[in-house]
């Protein structure tokens, strides 16, 4: 296998804090609806090309976009001005630790201008990835959530459990391995991460029970794309469960995308 | 105005975790667009009857439902079984704080069985509010976000920061004033609270801003339905912009459904 | 019961045909994507409150909207205002039949400007009804549809047979009934019809089959929304089913919107 | 150039006029949300592989799926089992002429056995092209439309005059040229057709206008998937607008994906 190196992509709504009050406030339950539909879209059509898009803040998405050119980038602006009425601005930017592609991502975004400027739209800059290298993918849960948690806490409380959970993580794996942390609903979150071994998860998973008191286990997938890597990851997870392991590393070959 | 008295509705997928392995792991985008469609719809759903939906763990999310029935919530369950893969247990409950409805609405969910017996299905349990309460909403958003943090730092440290910011706000406005809060995109995050005055979001703000060095602004409004105590938050709160002022809140009278 | 009354909505896409190929023709199945989706959205917003929407020509929608009042249409139009690249005008009319409605509610649109006027945006013309009035809804389908067709030739032979009583049927109601008809998937026909008796709808039938070999069977349900007589028009149906009869008449009072 | 061989898809939901009516009818409103929304959806999972879905019945939808293998019809299966509460089965075939290639799909399914057969659920079945083959689109509009037609009659004669037009092209483009035509709004009709040159195309437009009349224009392309030869269908109507030319064939070339 080749080296790890993640392709990410900053997914930017341009200008969208101002059109949210313009001319007045919209209505939350709508903006609501948008957001989520656009993430939505945004998963299936990036999904669609091998990679996996993260909600992050709504308006600002991070996706690992491994295997996607600048074609396929614009691609995904048109679907978006072609049915919502906002558009998206895109910087794309690799490197061999997720946190330095996120920052480049970023830096070449914000050389085109404010997120506010309303004169900024449709940005595409960065270039992709020419050779292949592999995406590593983590995905994390929360042993016996149902059982420990959901069936027994009040469900704000689950939830301030699980969000503590998650934060541990994120610091911890972005400040120890520049890692990137997303939460994906119920007790899952996903990690971004350089070509990390068996001994860092597991130590990983150590600092997260002792900072918050959760225990987590944890599938790891690496392919060509973030769709199999992905997909690697949660089969790897699957045996976890069924091995009561902590840690298991797929080996991605039998990551088929399906 | 008469009292402030908060119904709350715990929204459960029934039996989800199984499902999302069964009889292989789903493809995580297509999880991702299921949840967040998922999460839109209800938004919708909750809003026409004047409610607010929060994703919160997407496959446990909490909703504030002041003035709707058991039979507006009958038909949110009949919507989600004609459009999805999946169905809904609902658990509603009132108090004269947040975290006493829903510490409620959980219980009587908990009561009817585990979220992951397969038999447990389209529970609706619990009791709608008989009399008009008020409900009180808070619309916080952290100062020139853009400006500080959007067009300064690489996006995933952007979301470190807004999400410690949430997370101290968070546990200072459950813990202090038995309030619930969620971030709802961007730089905002929403409270559904109890009565609390001027003074106590005056301090809140301070808290935050000590806590995790972010600083906020908001803007309150109450009203008999989450929705149009909402909107008059979200008016407050552009009245915080427009004067420079920290805590605005609203009469509620201005706040129509439009 | 009152008499029979029908208010109708004519939903049109602001100067959408200038757009759909602007500055360059767009992508047709994200045009396709858009249309689907908006009458999706609209067809969940008008049936919150009691109506139905056709697709008709998708950017031009036929709604029957008794019970809806202006302010729920400007909810309407804020609605798509808020989630799509594109807004609607709209033209309220009632009349005794549907054919006077649907021609009034035209006029009052058209008299506003072309539908491709760039300046002629968000129109909202017309006056709801005041009293109640009732509507009455004909679900017509098709006998053994499955066996006689969908089984036995081939997809677009099918289609062509469907469409052809679909046809025979709509000139029929609207020239001898001043009735509106739509097709509305698999071998559904809905017909919005003034105070139609059991004897009209059984030559209705009788019509269709010695025009275009096509026979049918049909359930009526009145009601004071569409939707309310609608779903008294389905339970008829199945009634027609079980009966082997060809014309049920609902007495609306069994339909409740569950 | 290669020879026109086009592939079709037929696509059916498993059973679904039973569902709609179990345990009692669902609501119309959700149906029809369903049904949009499944072809919404289909038509972008369908395009990202450079084919184009058209909705036809609904439960019975054509597709032009040149260029699509047997595992991307399975990830199409997949994604609609992930989203919706129905499945779908998938016929495909290929023939020199559109009507063949459909009869063979068709018959395909048909073999599996009914489409009401409750353990009929989820077939594929058929032979994708291993060669690639040419797809031709014509992309036919209404001349003037909206001067004639839509600011000048009433909503529903509109849609009566397009209606009849569509079922004069749409009867005269199977039986003289094996195509098979599909209205996709407004005015427009989109026909697969084999090689026809632009004699056979000016021949039709003089049927439909003595037929029903109605003027058309139409835009032709012709390309290695339905998507490509679509969009230089389109970008050949611009040019009849232009122009004002009743039949532009586009060289395909300039079709890019864009």
């Amino acid at each position: 296998m080749t080296v790890t190196e993640t392709q990410v992509t900053l997914i930017q709504i341009d200008n969208y804090g101002p059109w949210t009050v313009s001319p007045t406030p919209r209505r939350e339950p709508d903006l609501q609806t948008l957001q989520s539909r656009l993430y939505a879209d945004l998963s299936q059509l990036v999904a669609h090309d091998g990679g996996y898009v993260f909600s992050t803040r709504f308006d600002n998405m991070i996706a690992v976009t491994n295997g996607i050119d600048l074609s396929g980038h614009r691609r995904i602006q048109a679907a978006v001005r072609n049915r919502y009425p906002v558009t998206v601005s895109l910087g794309v930017a690799t490197g061999s630790s997720p946190r330095e592609a996120v920052g480049e991502a970023t830096a070449t975004l914000q050389a085109a201008g404010s997120a506010q400027d309303s004169d900024r739209t449709e940005i595409l800059r960065g270039e992709p990835l020419c050779e292949d290298g592999t995406v590593q993918i983590a995905h994390f849960d929360v042993n016996d959530a149902t059982g420990q948690y959901t069936d027994e806490l009040n469900a704000f409380d689950v939830f301030r459990h699980i969000d503590r959970g998650y934060s541990a993580l994120l610091e911890y794996m972005y400040d120890a391995h520049d890692s990137l942390s997303f939460f994906i609903g119920g007790d899952n979150v996903i990690s971004v991460t350089p070509g990390l071994d068996r001994a860092a998860f597991a130590e990983t998973i150590e600092h997260v029970e002792e900072a918050a008191g959760i225990e987590l286990k944890v599938g790891v997938g690496r392919d060509l794309t973030a769709g199999d890597a992905g997909m690697a990851a949660k089969e790897a997870l699957e045996r976890c469960r069924n091995r009561g392991t902590r840690v298991e590393i797929g080996t991605g070959e039998s990551a088929g995308r399906a």
